[in-house]
């Protein structure tokens, strides 16, 4: 599997009057890990919805475990991969860390899918080549 | 149970390039049917912080399902109640309709906590009387 | 100059840890504000874009001032107009208001624009019946 | 001037159904901006806050004008510094750039302010070691 890393510092912004995180935002937090877990394929978000014709990866499900909070300036670390392939869909765990300690964990189950007709969406197979690229923990086996 | 029902309009920032809400913004949604419904109590939000040396409601855990896209413009209803009560933690239920059919269900499990030096949180008893009056589904019964 | 208001009170996750809600979301709530106005015209936000071909009204420019600070569970009242109609630009006027004082006061340039290729922005004249619609205070001029 | 910048990628999430940044989105960028700017004073913004018994730097006016239209994944620089200082008051100016071309120029008028009983704000005087940090284009005056 595919690890994804990335630092960050706490913004005022993302915080509540109780000087922690507005929960909400740590799935914002997963949703740019995801991004970037995908780019480190070589394509990046726009490139790979016009290559094969889809529109993104929207939600089925997402959840989150709270175990420590993030108070404004703390710096964490967010580590994200794909855990699970399914047919056309995938599941992401995301672990937010306060230097050795797990703040959050998280999950993302994700379709790949085109857009449909009537505003819908339509799940299609992932191909195999972006399975391949991130389930390879070196990061070498890019897609083009 | 106290079930508190609201309508919205989804609205053009809640939604991301492919026209569909992105999905963080449903947890957005969540929290203030929480505050709603914990405000039909008769306690505003300021004001239940106040009379039980509270910070508010964090989180322990959260998650969804999603069910049908929701795209902009599309008038949804929102119900939540506190399904299942512990002692400092409490369970709410949201389902997010679009007319009948369920586009969004999830939970919010939260802790009654007070703050704590060192940036912390400490979770304490869940008041007798907060309980009964959310667990009134007449929403008769009412905190001053 | 038809006139939009709305009624608000300040949620926990538009707040920031000093209590007071976090600046872009007065930007948000004007966003909001020029949607519903106009709405009022007969037309929700999907069907004008289908309508007249246009992809929305993206901001030339937006600016407020900060008069009073407005924190968790403030009730707020909003009123929203389009003060100046250029060609194909216009300025909404926006004011939020604690009881009779004005808390944020800002404006809102936009254009009416269609999407242009290149992922770019084009410029169309606004439709005189949509200047006229929003010019009427009575709110009785509908488009349809 | 010290003129602080960083390199970005806009998100998915950053961007609405027109494929393009929700405006109130740059003001985000410009908080998170200002917050780093300071940051390279020395001290983090939890460790100002502290150190000056000052609850943050609440804005007394915002503005942006919007040239060119961010999409999903380009990438941006944001340039950002205070070119005025008064008193208790301090503007900053941001430049969000495309390439050599700018995107994005906005300013933030903000106070160096106290929190204050009735949940209202004082100003404070900006002490003149921040003003010198901030005014040493070398970013070798440091705040400790």
């Amino acid at each position: 599997m595919l690890v994804h890393r990335r630092k960050l510092r706490i913004e005022w912004g993302q915080c509540d009057p109780a000087g922690i995180v507005f929960y909400p935002q740590y799935f914002i937090i997963f949703d740019v890990s995801t991004a970037q877990l995908f780019e480190r394929t070589g394509l990046a978000g726009a490139a790979m919805r016009a290559k094969y014709g889809i529109i993104g990866f929207p939600l089925v499900e997402a959840g989150a475990r709270y175990l420590l909070p993030c108070h404004f300036d703390d710096a964490v670390e967010i580590e994200s991969g794909v855990e699970i392939w399914g047919r056309s869909s995938f599941t992401l765990r995301h672990r937010i860390l306060k230097g050795a300690n797990e703040a959050v964990v998280g999950f993302e189950k994700r379709i790949w899918a085109a857009g449909h007709p009537d505003r819908g969406i339509k799940p299609l197979p992932v191909p195999d080549e972006v399975k391949a690229a991130l389930s390879d923990a070196s990061g070498k086996t890019r897609l083009t």
